[in-house]
């Protein structure tokens, strides 16, 4: 786990081989569905958009769902069949992911995603995006209905991948409106928006979700797992504090971006805890300069960063993050679920991409 | 039933009062969902999100679903507990409808709707409006989430969401790499294209969805009303050639709208129609103006049909319609049924907006 936990890939080489030919299982099976007659050219749309989209991460999320049923069942390798349904929720959480970036890029009037221009950005596509998002969330409806419909479960799984969306939205709605809407104001940001923000725009698909998906194809109900799903949305949230972090103090070479955090008037948490902590005077430093383009305005917010000591602070956080994530897991009544947790934790702890 | 045809409206007065009453009391329950921590100014979002798009239409489509369930039941009066459940599935579909044309509008490029600016027009929402497009139709699974679960239909409400909302999006994708995308290309317009968009992108929401939402509600199951949903299909196609129609021909005054299908390129039945009919030079009369905003440009597209008296060929069709969806009708076993699908078809036939 060590090895996989440092350069945060999940699932063996197997696996992974195995998940990605998965994808083109579900790809066909979306592409005949019987519920729309589809032209040449718009199965070719389908086929393109979703290759586009859905592939060309690192699937972290999609192999966890496997890597979680895996430590739950104590078994090393799974059957065909348990193989194919773990991996479809997986690439169901694929696809949640692909929705939400597609959507999420034109409202940030981003450039490139994963080292390829937006969707929206292609000349022939432009905002028909907006529908291939839609689109892109209904075939998850689709996939669950194809392999689920009549488990006991089937209702449940509908249920989560449903709420878990709806917080999702939620969060983003909190981050737009906070980060995009009317003048400037860093007023707005503390603490509490920024933990509210990341905990429903992220921690709920990103973390949460795997495992829930993996509770339920072993047969679990999910209202005995409240404990579990306040650990993954704590550790969700860590995870997200690290890549504010990052942004600003990771090695551009090794994350394979550079960051504009400062630049773009995010709500990160190195701003929120410099707001916390600035005198009047550094206070108006922040206000003059954070959220703009210019290079000499965003030295002078690092500049501020370094004289509060801000790296420290994130150093303190990060710890005192794992200790108590350590007491929560280790409350578990379950050994296996402790090891998912586990598992979880080490491959983001001391993350530095 | 005659004179609430004849506006085209749906519900007697006290039944839209009590409808709108329930609209209320949802929004409520969504701005207090506790699977989400609202802000202040979340909150507020929200509830004028909610008003601006949810409300000012008919409510044709959410108020069927009160009348359909009225029919089955074959009861003028409904109980609390009845009314407030057929209202919510009613109110959904209205969601459904407002998740669609918020976005729809940002993808055509549009300026109003209902007689007010689109709402990514207002200058403090922009791009946003694609999340609350999300957000509205992550309402529609609270909302039955809140009220359905447990019942015996739940999963299959949620599936039959679910699929509707599929076949409206791959519709409109239809529709948009057809009539948007690349080169204007008239021979990519036939019948048989017209019907596949119209079918996915109206008929499905428009006349199945509030029909199947009441047979499931008197405890039905959908696999025994594949008739019906044909039926309703065909009325869906019906009721969209009569919108196609009713552009070029229908009286602005009445209709609220200057018809503007012909400047937009759009595959309406009318060009369709005229491309089966046409010979050499009047194709070239038309692949040389359709699709322009020239009034030149229109007034010879609209000449054109006039030579191949369209209106005609429409009144013919019109009737044979009326004719078969009849006979389809009466050869309904249950005659609860029969009564629902001729209230339907007595709405919209010989309607003049």
């Amino acid at each position: 786990m060590a090895a996989a936990a440092a350069n945060g890939s999940a699932g063996g080489a197997d696996t992974r081989e195995e998940f990605k030919r998965i994808y083109g299982v579900l790809k066909a099976e979306l592409l005949g569905d019987p519920a729309f007659e589809f032209t040449d050219s718009s199965r070719q749309w389908i086929d393109r958009m979703l290759d586009y989209n859905v592939l060309g991460g690192k699937c972290n999320r999609g192999l966890s769902v496997v890597d979680s049923y895996k430590l739950l069942k104590g078994a090393n390798v799974l059957g065909e069949e348990e193989m194919f349904l773990t991996s479809t929720l997986g690439w169901c959480i694929e696809w949640l992911q692909a929705y939400f970036l597609v959507l999420d890029d034109i409202m940030d009037d981003s450039h490139t995603r994963r080292g390829q221009p937006c969707w929206f950005r292609l000349p022939q596509v432009g905002s028909i995006a907006i529908n291939d998002g839609v689109i892109l969330r209904n075939h998850i409806t689709r996939m669950l209905r194809f392999h689920f419909k009549g488990k006991p479960y089937y209702a449940d799984l509908l249920d989560l991948f449903n709420e878990v969306e709806f917080k999702t939205a939620s969060g983003q709605l909190l981050d737009l409106i906070t980060t995009h809407e009317g003048e400037k104001d860093l007023t707005k940001y503390n603490i509490g928006v920024h933990r509210r923000i990341v905990q429903y725009k992220t921690a709920y698909y990103s973390f949460y979700l795997p495992v829930a998906c993996a509770l339920l194809l072993s047969g679990e109900d999910l209202v005995n797992y409240a404990a579990v799903e306040d650990i993954l949305v704590k550790m969700g949230i860590y995870f997200q504090v690290q890549d504010d972090y990052l942004d600003c103090y990771g090695d551009p070479e090794f994350i394979g971006k550079i960051g504009t955090d400062i630049e773009d008037y995010k709500c990160s948490w190195l701003v929120v805890q410099a707001l916390e902590r600035a005198d009047e005077s550094q206070k108006h430093v922040l206000f003059e300069n954070y959220g703009k383009k210019d290079p000499a305005c965003v030295a002078k917010v690092k500049n501020l960063y370094r004289e509060l000591n801000l790296e420290a602070i994130f150093q303190d956080y990060e710890s005192e993050s794992y200790k108590k994530l350590i007491a929560d897991i280790e409350a578990q009544p379950s050994i296996a679920v402790q090891n998912v947790l586990k598992s979880f934790l080490h491959k983001i702890y001391k993350r530095q991409k």
